[in-house]
């Protein structure tokens, strides 16, 4: 068992209930990844995860050319939800915007939030395409949980029905010594994070972030930070500071 | 002038000396660049840096087609000098190298430290590519020095000369709960971070980097980063908890 666990470094997030000596079905895409392209056979190993139940050691039971079974052998990771933080960004162009899904999920974004400002490159998103990248680095990265990527909505309309019980740290790139520092406030647990587009955001998005009760200013230092580049360094401020990282 | 301002967009990094009214005969390929492909015309106005004397507003005088003279008008930023921080990584693939080199300029790094480790993935790097690559970067950030890429040395040799007055922060990611905490540690100034290739650390790597006086251990969390993730949210708590972010 041992060396077979060693071996099984594909992860694969699939649809069905894990348990002891459940048999999981394969979609024919699945089939199609673990057979045609990884050229896994039966009697192999992989991981398995769901979003709530943790991880799973399975067999391969039956490999078919597009159809197969996987057989659970037992739980290697207890089912871990990321902490409740959201990360809000606008869209930037494809390559960027795919590193900042990729980066959400490794750094622990609960949920993606694309919204639309003054000044966003695009007004339109492949939430698909996306889902799908947040899917793989799941797979990547260990997590038991696949991040929801929401739909494409204007940041004025998300902040006028922001949650009450909700704190929204603000990245701003204009701040010169204001910064607030993040610490934890008694009784919040649900926070998000907002990046700016690569043109920054209008001098009305500002003042209007600004006279807001929920959020919290913080600076990401001296220099011009890309969209990706701050969505990062701000999930690792957070998550050291008041996440799964302590 | 004010008007100029705004619209002096391109940066760029020069060799020559900046004062007032000092005047800088561009090298074929910038003049190239800027007369060329950016289409700039004598009488509008570039942002010049040399990492010695801040930023300057220079006035295009002479464009040519492969040559052209600017002119210094005025300084604009003080001259800046990151935080005495470097990154050494292990080379990986082609674009995760290059995201590295770019994210490390950006979050302020002062020397970019290429080392070779048990798993890295490749022995050879291009140092002029990723030279190019930490200037442009610069150009585009705002910052006014370019950060200086090393040649590729080995992680053993270089741990086995390591400055007595460096301390060096291991980001392990086989850390669980053992973690400690960046703090400020009495007169020391000079700092570095260590990130892992791909497939992580050897384990006579780990044992020996935590024998060794001079090392931090840090988390980076309970999912495994991919190393330019692991670059940048380093990089962003060291800046956050030691270096210009505060």
């Amino acid at each position: 068992m041992c060396e077979s666990m060693k071996n099984a470094k594909i992860r694969l997030c699939v649809t069905q209930d894990l348990s002891d000596a459940q048999t999981i079905p394969l979609e024919r895409d699945q089939a199609h990844y673990l057979f045609g392209v990884m050229r896994r056979k039966a009697g192999e190993f992989v991981l398995l995860f769901n979003g709530r139940d943790g991880e799973y050691l399975a067999e391969i039971t039956d490999a078919g050319k597009r159809r197969g079974v996987l057989t659970c052998v037992k739980q290697t990771k207890p089912q871990t939800m990321p902490p409740d933080v959201w990360l809000l960004f606008a869209p930037v162009k494809k390559a960027p915007t795919a590193f900042i899904v990729e980066k959400s999920v490794e750094l622990g974004a609960a949920k993606i939030c694309p919204v639309s400002t003054r000044y966003t490159n695009s007004d339109r998103i492949r939430q698909d395409r996306m889902q799908a990248q947040a899917l793989e680095a799941a797979e990547q990265c260990g997590a038991t949980y696949v991040p929801e990527v929401d739909k494409l909505v204007k940041l004025e309309a998300m902040l006028a029905n922001w949650p009450d019980d909700r704190q929204l740290v603000f990245c701003d790139e204009s701040l010169a010594g204001a910064a607030e520092t993040l610490t934890a406030q008694k009784g919040v647990e649900k926070w998000a994070i907002l990046i700016g587009p690569e043109g920054g955001f209008s001098d009305s998005e500002r003042d209007h972030l600004n006279t807001l009760p929920f959020v919290t200013k913080i600076s990401l230092g001296p220099r011009i930070l890309r969209a990706d580049t701050a969505a990062a360094a701000a999930l690792a401020l957070w998550q050291s500071t008041l996440g799964d990282w302590l």
